[in-house]
């Protein structure tokens, strides 16, 4: 969707190393948006994504397709009303993500599906912050019988552990301060079950919750112009994306979160018992 | 979907004279079959559908996969149950053939989808008897991107106008001499267009629903064992399925319809301001 950060230039560096040639696609794509969210306000940055592409020196080509070109049939965001060829993958859209976001999962699957036709690639990169894209798209690989492998690249993080994303550009440097939150939250929690061996939900979601919590309460005894909320924690399956209540010793799992700083929705996973998605 | 007859055998030669090598696919789609409908009925004759393959000279290779293959995440029919990666084409599926069948479309477009995926092939070729098929498929190869081209090719007749069909080898001979019924309907409601210049809907499918009703009191005033009862009878825009009211002068239509006959369900069509779909 452009915007492009470290986390995407990691992805490109990653193909570079294992394709003869990357072609990077930037499509801020209407169907993974709802008519209330932000697709008009999402950054379009394009000439400074194509410079950071050239310098990147990793980048064949890059694909700027048009929304008509896109959506031979047109695209309103108001889903009811849509007319044209959708793609989705159920029983893996409508938790997690999907539950304030109905409509998102499929305008990913549509769009990627549309890609894929296009450029006809051998392997294809997404990044592990979007956790539950990359079961998605893995799993529509496998059903639609793509001849493509993917492949789930580390999620980037600064310094101080907050994952890149092109949403972080909208804190201001008070909520900047605060963003770590999520990640010291899922990975406190994921500690008490590899240290601690701990394996119910409940306890190994408390220190998340508490960790939170306390963020929240701090920011709003501090007086600063915007809240801390908690939006959801979640552990689940890695195939099935289905909760969990108690966690096998070996299952693969994703612990993942999404959380308000004022404004801005900030996501963020830990995996356990397994290196990739 | 096999039970292969002159019309896929049509299509087949048509295919070898356009391409360098013909890939014929047989599958019987769960997908497009409610659990009330004839899944289990539906006739499978692999050996006689491949000797005749071999007879025609025409097929390279012939791809039969297994449901196991083509539905990786397994397949059920009742569809709120179903798991997995499924595609849908929008304001095509819902009318005419869909009205009885909501399922259907999206059970074609989604096979359809992976037996692309799997031969990849630079055209495809459907049969014009299933018309809405072929604006769902042609709608869904634009929509997705598809480098493909599509192909409608005219619907094989017996000798007396019937259109070839799997599902005519349920006929009984007493049957199968009334199943004209439903081509001298819509062929004599396309005259009053094309010879008469009728463009008002009801004017155009009026002798059509009086060839269909006088037929239907004949086999019960013979004491047949069966009856012969219309589903339904459609004038719709070739680009968008939209039912017509006045028909415009040069404006493509497909004039169709379903009869049963005994438990037998017929679907037929002609053109109108068109030659192929």
């Amino acid at each position: 969707m452009g915007a492009l950060h470290e986390g995407h230039l990691s992805l490109i560096k990653r193909a570079r190393e294992e394709c003869d040639a990357v072609v990077v696609s930037i499509f801020v794509n209407p169907a993974q948006f709802a008519p209330h969210e932000d697709l008009d306000q999402y950054p379009r940055t394009f000439d400074t994504d194509y410079a950071s592409l050239v310098k990147s020196g990793a980048c064949a080509a890059v694909l700027l397709p048009r929304v008509s070109e896109m959506y031979p049939a047109g695209i309103t965001l108001d889903r009811t009303q849509q007319r044209g060829t959708f793609v989705e993958v159920q029983g893996l859209s409508h938790q997690m993500e999907g539950i304030p976001r109905p409509h998102f999962f499929r305008g990913v699957a549509t769009v990627v599906t549309k890609l894929f036709n296009i450029i006809q690639p051998e392997r294809t990169y997404f990044g592990q912050k979007d956790a539950q894209q990359c079961v998605v798209v893995r799993a529509m690989i496998r059903d639609l019988l793509l001849p493509i492998t993917m492949r789930a690249v580390p999620t980037c993080r600064e310094a101080d552990g907050l994952a890149m994303s092109s949403r972080n550009r909208y804190l201001t440097p008070e909520m900047r301060e605060v963003a770590t939150v999520l990640y010291r939250a899922i990975t406190t929690a994921r500690n008490t079950n590899i240290d601690g061996g701990v394996q119910e939900r409940e306890d190994i979601l408390k220190p998340a919750y508490e960790i939170i919590e306390k963020v929240a309460q701090d920011v709003k005894a501090k007086g600063l112009p915007f809240e801390v909320k908690l939006d959801y924690l979640s552990l689940v399956d890695v195939d099935t994306l289905s909760e969990i209540q108690i966690l096998g010793k070996s299952q693969a799992a994703i612990l993942s979160g999404a959380v308000y700083v004022g404004k801005t929705r900030l996501i963020d996973n830990v995996l356990i018992n397994t290196q990739e998605l």
